[in-house]
């Protein structure tokens, strides 16, 4: 986790950007602007798709530009693209390429999990090097995981980010309101199963701390569990924290404080809506807007959104 | 479920091929036959992933085309595509499209899970129509879904299911060796948590039953788990199994027989390696063959392979 901890350092921003483009975040205009430019070269029944991927990267890149200067990392929502089908997935990996070229650590939320055998093929996510004279599939510095299968589909993204300086984040207590569903049960009297794999997270890293006093195995703990999120940064001193959550799902800097160490280290908190969408809340937003326009009113919004973020989290933490 | 119900019956063969092509079980001479139509058509740091990806998409069309009349459904794993980028992830969509042209209906193995406005994203694997003007991006009729998230993670695949008559299998009880670390955790004195989750796949699907007795929304349950599957066979009579494990990793036709209702129904059973690998038990390979002589291996073993599958699970389920 050295990297992300050096990065964060350099800007005293411990926060990241979720780029999760959807039609609702990415004015039409944009997307718009691109239609004849992708009649001209694709099939009519790949129009709206391919359409939507160039839009999605274009907007994408306007906030990498505006943001990298003052924010460590992205982290791009895989799902948002995987929705265009291969014209989507082009632009996911355009946009995580972009944006490492731009300094910035790239979180890929692909929360992948499988048995140990095909958890081999997905951890190719943080293996530039997998076959001989293959370059880099998908330049992600880390990704997210899903622990439900056990450690065997564990073990090949941990071998993966220890070989290519890599890391990865389990999903431990995640921000959505029915995760309790199967995160809260109650497995003991003293412990609930998102406490369990709280600790085998923290066993699983173990072997991978690094300068910081963290592993490569981080956890992703959500925002909107305050307490709890403050308890296990107790339990597991040596896991840095991944919190999803903050703004549109209801996080907000005093609620995630508690999850960071004593030296306002040992977490990054992400948000999506709230600074991709900021554009949103702007007065100066007008529908007649050309494309040009509302692109930068979207540049101008996003950076002052996180500006904003760093300047709450730099006062709760810190 | 009564699409894939359907499919079962018309060649009474409750199994499912698992398309997984790897460099371990694609043979190398189909993987170099497309090197100098690949090297003259993509940049130098893209032929290997082009090469590996035309070739798994190659290797996948000539089993589809020996097995299509013996066997109802197919299930690529993504995880073996996604490992090759972008080139992967085309090969993987070819596939699925290819097998539906041969009848086949196709279980896309992808195991995604999310919290609910991501997982709406994640549903248009199942969506033909997301967008205005826009075609099927992903030709896949079922998918599996990880339930570690709760409700909101699977109501969106749900609707996803009852609009475009699709289908979704949720992980309970998976087939590898370390699937016990959270699946297996006693929740109180007489349930675990795969129990529960077994619970609340059951109730996830009650209002999407079908003809046959059977939701929407089935399990994945593992054939390494006789006793268990068994169990949960009584527990959830509405809801249908997807067995992984059977050959490769273990289970046989005995260990699954529990899994199936009283008239042998309720259940689909795959294998990859035991079908797609089974070249590798031939006595008639030969290093030296050339790329065609190998696929006919290939394509004569897997048949066989299914056959014998398809006449084992009849005598152990009908």
């Amino acid at each position: 986790m050295d990297r992300l901890i050096q990065a964060i350092n350099a800007v005293q921003n411990p926060s990241v950007v979720g780029l999760d483009p959807t039609l609702e975040v990415v004015p039409k205009q944009i997307i718009d602007s691109f239609e004849e430019e992708v009649r001209s070269q694709v099939e009519e029944h790949d129009v709206t798709a391919t359409m939507l991927a160039v839009a999605y990267f274009e907007f994408n890149r306007t906030i990498i530009d505006v943001i990298s200067d003052i924010v460590p990392a992205v982290k791009p929502q895989i799902a948002m693209y995987e929705a265009l089908g291969s014209a989507g997935i082009d632009a996911y990996i355009m946009t995580c390429e972009y944006a490492q070229s731009k300094g910035l650590y790239v979180l890929g939320d692909i929360k992948r999990g499988d048995i140990g055998s095909t958890a081999q093929a997905y951890a190719a996510h943080l293996k530039p090097l997998q076959y001989e004279n293959m370059r880099d599939q998908w330049h992600e510095d880390a990704i997210t995981v899903n622990p439900y299968l056990g450690f065997d589909g564990i073990e090949p993204f941990i071998e993966a980010c220890v070989d290519f300086d890599k890391d990865m984040f389990v999903l431990v207590r995640t921000s959505n309101p029915s995760s309790a569903h199967i995160q809260e049960l109650q497995i003991n009297d003293s412990m609930r199963v998102y406490e369990q794999i709280g600790e085998l997270v923290s066993q699983w890293g173990s072997s991978t701390v690094g300068t910081y006093g963290y592993s490569r195995v981080g956890a992703v703990v959500g925002a909107t569990h305050a307490y709890q999120g403050a308890r296990l940064r107790e339990n597991m001193p040596h896991t840095f924290f991944l919190i999803p959550g903050y703004g549109a799902q209801g996080g907000d800097a005093n609620s995630v404080a508690g999850m960071f160490d004593d030296n306002g280290q040992g977490a990054i908190v992400n948000s999506s809506r709230g600074i991709i969408g900021a554009w949103k809340q702007s007065s100066a937003y007008d529908v007649r807007m050309n494309a040009d326009d509302v692109l930068e009113l979207v540049a101008t919004s996003a950076r002052q959104a996180a500006l904003d973020m760093r300047d709450a989290l730099r006062l709760a933490v810190y």
